[in-house]
């Protein structure tokens, strides 16, 4: 996939299977959002289209996007409002990288240089700020307050869950429930948010909004926790950023917690010295998914994964059986099952 | 003035005459603003309200949720929604704050620690996200597209502005129309539509509504031009935050881009060292404030600003006198005038 003005966005040879498949279903609708997102990330003020550009095109797999899009395209929607919508929803998600990468002082994101470790942290404030102006625009200008409700909601609950993911950080008394808040919120809420306004614009009744709005939340939180997982279990050549940032930065994840769990006494120090007093040698990380593995923390979190995604599964079965509908079901397996 | 849960907003002995008898004006319903502030910054993540409430208090006087409430009344509008539209003002302004002072490194704002002094930058970027979510929100309760759009439209042009302001930093190019267009978007912008959405809430025709915008649009200028010189020209216990920080940063505002017009060669020089290459021993300040004066800089953008403030005034001549018209009038007045 390359994205306007000749940014190649970084390509993962396996598991991109089932986006590209859903995304080229919906292949013409997408390159209309690609279009408006380059159209409207422009600005006189140069610095904003160039940095922009950069984490849009390494933002990655459009999947937030394409979840709006295969969501109206799955309710039967004929109009043209998904497109500024799905718009929206990648300009609300893009904002929010930049920040959390400056939040996590991160210098890769997708195999490519963050916009702060290129620019610095001052111009991803504010062109994060920016583009999260931009949404809201694109937004009124698409007039539904029903639509602006659902996006600044996502929005609120999504800043909400970055400042409570910053509280739990370095604290190991960060229960599996404090963790599964956080990830509903910085993550679940857009993609819920996302699929949930694909019912929306096609007017379609309560039931399908809802049963659109827990598929997009099963599913984001499925995400998350293989995200979560990866950090600790992918090829760093598969991910495209650095392995173990999570436990570099003492981020609390469900794999961390199960670990804590079921630790003696020696492990129980030997996680906190390197999560809660951030004292790291290169071995540790290494030592870190050994215990991970000797416990079955990761098994029991991809356990915990599949039975998000067969949640949001089952919310979909309401809509009668479709390409779009069998489409959107695998993209469960697809990025549950994923390497990167 | 107190702020609700205690926290004492720092007291300016002089020059806040203009702001308070304009404030006692719209006691009520400034009361009625705070509380909904209060309100509405509660989250169940702890640090959110913490932090929020330290920048809400911080923030100062409520010029710019003051500014709609006031143009609404001299619109004639009796509903309450102007309430809720000026809280948003409010929450956008604070929310820019708060990243402002992340990209400016801030440790002072108004006498106190700026939030990224006690909390650290990554809260602060993430609180700023939920403010402006929140703001939103608000909007969208409201219901008005139109107000909707006018603050997302200002909220992006601030983004632009600020972004544009770090490009000139360290660049003594930077010309005079560049600073005004900086100081347009940065300030002016969110001015403009403060008292822009009186007019709107009160329905009133569009005359009203321009002059309102213009009103707000050179005032903005007008204080922001003021801002500038007083960076220079303050009393450090006056101006609750450190005299000399644009200087340090190498900020290029318009004392600084008449200072260099008028410099011969040893002057260029140490505008060049100071500001582009950010080398400054502790006399440079006192230094840069001689050549200032010596060339009529800081005297020329006071002229400039009284020349803001007489549009300003002009613009809100279509409204018939009234208490509140003359208050609007002279609190332009007070701001140029002021010392702090």
């Amino acid at each position: 996939m390359t994205f306007a003005a000749g940014v190649e966005v970084t390509q993962h040879p396996e598991g991109q299977k089932g986006v590209d498949s859903l995304a080229a279903l919906v292949a013409d609708d997408l390159q209309a959002v690609n279009r408006l997102i380059l159209d409207r990330m422009q600005s006189p003020v140069a610095l904003i289209p160039q940095l922009a550009g950069h984490i849009i095109a390494a933002g990655g797999k459009r999947l937030r996007p394409i979840l709006t899009l295969a969501a109206s395209r799955l309710c039967g929607y004929q109009g043209r409002r998904h497109i500024c919508l799905a718009a929206c929803v990648e300009f609300i998600h893009t904002a929010t990288l930049l920040h959390d990468d400056v939040v996590d002082q991160s210098n890769l994101r997708r195999g490519l240089s963050t916009a702060n470790a290129v620019w610095g942290n001052q111009p991803s404030v504010l062109v994060g700020d920016f583009l999260f102006s931009r949404a809201f625009q694109l937004m009124v200008a698409d007039g539904s307050l029903k639509v602006l409700k659902i996006l600044s909601d996502a929005s609120a609950v999504i800043a909400e869950g970055e400042v409570q993911q910053l509280m739990t950080a370095n604290d190991m008394r960060t229960t599996e429930e404090a963790y599964l808040q956080v990830v509903s919120a910085k993550t679940a809420a857009l993609f819920s948010a996302a699929c949930r306004i694909g019912a929306v614009v096609a007017d379609r009744p309560e039931a399908e909004e809802i049963a659109l709005r827990e598929y997009g939340r099963n599913f984001g939180i499925a995400f998350q926790l293989v995200d979560d997982v990866l950090d600790f279990s992918a090829r760093q050549a598969d991910l495209g950023k650095t392995v173990g940032d999570d436990f570099r930065e003492g981020k609390i994840t469900l794999p961390v917690i199960l670990a804590v769990r079921r630790a003696d006494m020696a492990e129980r120090a030997f996680w906190r010295r390197c999560l809660e007093e951030l004292e790291q040698t290169d071995e540790d990380l290494e030592h870190a998914i050994a215990l991970m593995n000797r416990h079955g923390a990761l098994d029991d979190c991809m356990a915990l994964a599949r039975q998000y995604g067969a949640t949001a599964r089952a919310a979909v079965s309401v809509f009668p059986d479709s390409p779009v509908r069998r489409e959107i079901v695998d993209l469960i397996d697809f990025c549950v099952e994923r390497r990167y």
